[in-house]
């Protein structure tokens, strides 16, 4: 077989699987909205979480902007003004954004229009996967596999911005009244596995997709360590709570002690105290503490002060993925419909390393060694974003089990908490 | 005919009266939102600009807490958490409120939700209109007539502030697209009125409907005044801006100037330049400035500066009630459908007191001599607002016709402009 | 004896008279600053209260941009920045002005060069004075008047900014230690004297000096009325707080209500309870708080919600005036050195109605009928601020004895508090 | 010879040592202060620098409540509220602090208090420094040894915050108009020197003096790389600003872009363009930009734009602390009295690695494997900044000499500019 025909079987074979997976990805997105009365889609209850309308026409802009206005000759835009409304940061497109705080006043285009919007967009989508000259097909396909990656992570950002936008009304409604529940329990005690460390490598290989902020792989040093096999409970942050944490400027830091005071911080987010028990308003309503289950909505001050408490601290990111090199990506992902981190399943070995809730780590999001951000506008995905931020590593219930791998870098500020953000303590090997 | 029976025939009267008329209220705030999608009754644009479901519910509110509560016995609220949610700012009914400027963050209860609280009370309000006894009754007319000119404000807003919302989209949408329009015109010449003054009466006479706020009539001493016998239109603000008048710091009161420059003011409100033309956004989207009509959505700052660059004033409050006194209520009012101040009409004598456009005066808004304020929270109508505010007389196209008399006393902070705001030059006689 | 020669006479005397008193005038703000040391001269600690040094320069300026650039032939100016450090808000001088929260922030000049600044100046007026032509003179003297009480104005708010820095470090230092005190004592008890007003003339009559705002003179109706003899004293004050005025939110404007929130009101500003009992800070450091003293420092905010709660109300200007037509100009004054307000003399008859305390009128500040600025940049002394601010009546102890008249209106925001503040009851004539 | 005499006599010499050493830092700061009047002691022109009677004061408090009030027996406190005014930012001292955003507003105490004070301290110091028992003696050394540090690193501040402060003044004017200057001139051509890396150790030894935050020393793998062989100069970065790099997003990081946007920069602090000549606010006054000095005054924000504008990259601190393993501590000290930085001596090799300016590495500001902070208020030291910032390395032309060291890690805000802060390029190795 000639190398031409070789090529062209290998992109035949990567249009068929992506005309399969461009449809399902978009289908998700509208299935996650599907509870949703019109009058939610617009709702903005907090500068960092965007009205689900939005969300539902920004990934179909990603297509646009990227894939559709350079790639699909004769294409069309649906509106001439959505280049606008529904860029979301990317400087160097050059038509500027509407303000982000003010997504939330775009009453129009209505619901209706904006999925018209997603089914021009799909429409143009099979066309351009179907069509794309050879010689194009490399950009398209990498770019349709960022834009695809982008999407399921509007997904997660759809389930966990609904919570917030539901939380903040005083009726506390149920996203899905339907959700599974389990009854509150004791969680397992904690168990330490021990790591050697070494001349280590870390990073993304190549081979399979992966931000350009995983790559590339390279060798770090980590001395040996010990981890905890599951993540922090509820119950364990209650002991915290209970013990004063919250009012101990002795464990917190300055920044962290800033935000306490500031915001008034005395529980993790969406905790309430009525009556002297504690409720958390989940995605299908307020429930009571359940002890056994991950704590979840906490920043990375409250982590950093819990371990500081504890006697331990939060593992690098390196370490968490020396640890996680090898082990199944398995767990409580967005597929399984639960949308609330569950207990650790009994027995030995690392235990909720993927899904449940993203794990802050102590590491600050930098470049790796010889990073070098795409040029363009897609180039600013992820590098513009390497400063002040801290590194969550491994998912939650409200990420998408292929979406997620051991090198997949996650990072928001240190006082951010409507992510599904937990932690797992770790120490200096004895 | 004894006493008794002639109360009763009265109450009997104003019971069919207040039958008749209260429906027709009701009905006109839901034709308002007619032309309104799902999407746009929450939005809020700015603080004092409440959404149109918000709008709906709280006058509603209004006759449950302070008619059905007290007077209608059995009568179940709604939903209990309404007394929190539709209260707009009456601190002594004991429920608190949800913060003002947080209306737009209400995605529940939905808009057929708020439609059915709408149904639940006026159907409660039916049966107490038919059946309260007549012990209760005055109490009651007088709430209930109360109730409905409140809600007639309300309708006001309902436009001024649908106009605010969709103003702020930039893809500047039309509340209505078949709102009649006129052809741009040069406006009439001014003409001056003289008024001779001297030791006149002012405020209501309590012999119809008022406010608390128009009482009592009152002596007053006015000197010889001359007064323009129409608004100031866009044409005449126009060569204002032309002649610098929004860069010269000389014309303007030094909170004024504070505010063109925090502000950024280089036109009224709504008033946009497109190649060097100007545009109006109007409820019918945009269209080309019409020279003829009022200024409106001008702030007293504006007013005033205008006013100064003339080398006129503006009138007081008792000068403009004395010109008004015994004018016929007639101009373009909401009942017309307009929705836009329209030109002057040729002729002579005064033209446009009523309706086009509430008309700043230069009076503080100040309780009239021996004014008390009635106990309780119904108190806080009209009293507890005296302060920092100006006075402006006459209606506009967004009042209706059976709202306003030549004492209505509105009112607004001196910076505001959303609502249908122009004015009127005065000077002292000659 | 001709005309001329009778103008060269008065023009003689009234240079006479300035010699005397510009030096005189000149020499008691540096007075005022003798106690300070170095270091206080520069303090600005709120806003609206500027540092020492930044007065005494200021007053300076104002002579050197009004009188000694336009009028004596060859001044050179001391430095020329400081028509830009020094100006306050003139914004028609075109020089404009160093902002005004940063007052505090200019170490440089040195307190040592602001005093060789109004060396610098002083001798330069002396000159002018003396030399100025015939031709100019009237328009000279016109401002030397308008200078001087500008300074007068400025010498009271040395009084009252150094107090306020002073009460704002944490060692309430003592202005100074030697002023003299009173021994805590009851009131005498409040008396109501009554007035018949009618068709009245308030305002200046041109003959002496006074600002523009009083003028014109013009008639004015006032309905028969009845004034508080004395002031309303700490102790009544005290009474008010203790039956809860502070958390009683049906007492208060809404404005009102929203500063008290927002601050934390819970008393007049500059005292504090230490223990159970009441202290005020004082020029002279920490003292117990004196029954019988006039209530001072409050806002018109508090003023209105006492009289509301007492069922009175606040008397306007005209009626302040009107009883104050004919009552000799005595009272506890700045020349008096006490420096803080005094119980009201036993006896009939109105008593403080000048000096002790500021009375705050129930009337905004707003044009007199006819009132016109003065053309350029002077005519912003008064007239730019006609708009958000209460009348205040009378004077002070921070206030000049030959500064202040029945005519004399004086203007603040109703929520500022750091003047010498106070007020006084009036009602409906029964 | 015995143990114990040994010990006796290393605690005799050691004694003598900080007998010496103590006054000699302490006069160091005062002579800091020479060139100020009464008037600049007190200012604070930006919440991050003090006023340097604040600097003075705040050093004295370390000693007093570290050492004086602990360890030396009958010591009794200058004043009681010194510990509230001259806390920095100690929140386990259970004294509180005063805010640090007004510690502008103290006037009093005067400096002529301060003064006082420190005679104060100093006498108490040397007693205890004389008498102090054996037993404490490792405590008080352990503890005196960083406060004497600590009062550098105030010394450092004072020099900073005073350029800060009259920079801010309109009048610019000059600290000390004698410091020496140089000839504006090109500088040196840049070279690069290339590292191997490998498995190096990092961090303090734990030999001689250090602060928590350089140890443990542990190992780090770091590749083979590149580094500059002296900062960025003047020249360099008025290329970039010529290019459009601050008005270039392409090159910022998200957080800096928005910081040029909102703070308007275009240029390094201090820079101002007068007619088309830059200059530069100088302890000494302005003075025309000389193209040979490092840039200075720039953020973590600019000095990134700058390296990825010219294709390359910072140094982390563990490249940066190689590469100065093993070279000489000279430079450009605070204690050459230049007070400024200067251009890189000609020849091979690294130049500027100390003194001069700050470089900011690429490093986020975070614990080094195994620390931990000191327990108690003295642990705040360095421990609770862990977060938010960036490392610098060198030291400044305002450190002293013997406070810096290869493994120093100084930390700042990625947005802040007020110290001596440039930078160094890297890449990695071809």
């Amino acid at each position: 077989m000639s190398d031409t025909s070789a090529t062209q079987d290998r992109i035949d074979a990567a249009r068929a699987a992506l005309a399969e997976q461009y449809p399902r990805v978009r289908r998700f997105s509208e299935r996650l909205c599907e509870p949703l009365e019109i009058e939610d889609y617009g709702l903005q209850t907090a500068v960092e979480a965007s009205p689900p309308k939005w969300h539902l026409a920004h990934v179909s802009w990603f297509y646009e902007t990227f894939l559709l206005r350079p790639f699909l000759p004769g294409y069309q835009v649906f509106h001439p003004r959505f280049e606008y409304l529904f860029n979301s940061y990317y400087e160097q497109t050059g038509t500027g954004f509407w303000p982000r705080h003010e997504r939330g006043l775009l009453a129009r285009p209505t619901v209706a229009e904006v999925y018209d919007y997603r089914r021009h967009v799909d429409a143009a989508m099979a066309r351009l996967i179907a069509e794309c000259p050879a010689a194009d097909w490399s950009t398209v396909e990498q770019r349709l596999r960022i834009g695809l990656n982008h999407e399921q992570q509007h997904q997660e950002l759809l389930v966990t911005d609904i919570k917030r936008h539901f939380a903040h009304n005083p009726l506390r409604p149920a996203y899905r009244a339907d959700l599974p529940t389990t009854t509150p329990s004791r969680p397992a005690p904690l168990q330490w596995l021990d790591f050697e460390g070494g001349l280590i490598e870390v990073g993304a290989t190549g081979e399979d997709f992966h931000y350009d902020n995983e790559a590339p792989r390279h060798r770090v040093f980590v001395a040996p360590f010990t981890l905890a096999d599951r993540a922090v409970t509820n119950g364990e942050f209650l002991e915290f709570i209970q013990d004063g944490g919250y009012r101990n400027t002795g464990l917190w830091l300055s920044d962290g002690w800033a935000a306490v005071k500031q915001q008034g911080w005395r529980a993790p987010l969406y905790w309430e105290e009525r009556d002297g028990e504690w409720w958390l308003m989940t995605l299908s309503g307020m429930r009571p503490l359940d002890p056994a289950e991950p704590v979840c909505h906490v920043s990375y001050y409250e982590a950093d002060a819990y371990a500081t408490w504890a006697g331990k601290r939060l593992p690098t990111e390196c370490e968490w993925e020396h640890a996680a090199q090898g082990q199944p990506i398995a767990g409580n992902f967005v597929d399984d419909g639960v949308l609330h981190p569950r207990p650790a399943r009994p027995g030995a070995g690392l235990k909720q390393l993927f899904g449940d809730v993203w794990e802050w780590t102590g590491s600050a999001y930098l470049p790796y060694p010889g990073y070098r951000a795409a040029p363009g506008a897609l180039g600013e995905y992820n590098g513009k974003f390497m400063c002040n931020q801290m590194v969550l590593r491994g998912g939650s219930c409200a990420t998408s089990r292929d979406h997620v791998r051991p090198t997949y870098r996650n990072f928001f500020y240190p006082h951010e908490r409507w992510q599904f953000m937990g932690f797992r303590l770790a120490e200096v090997a004895a």
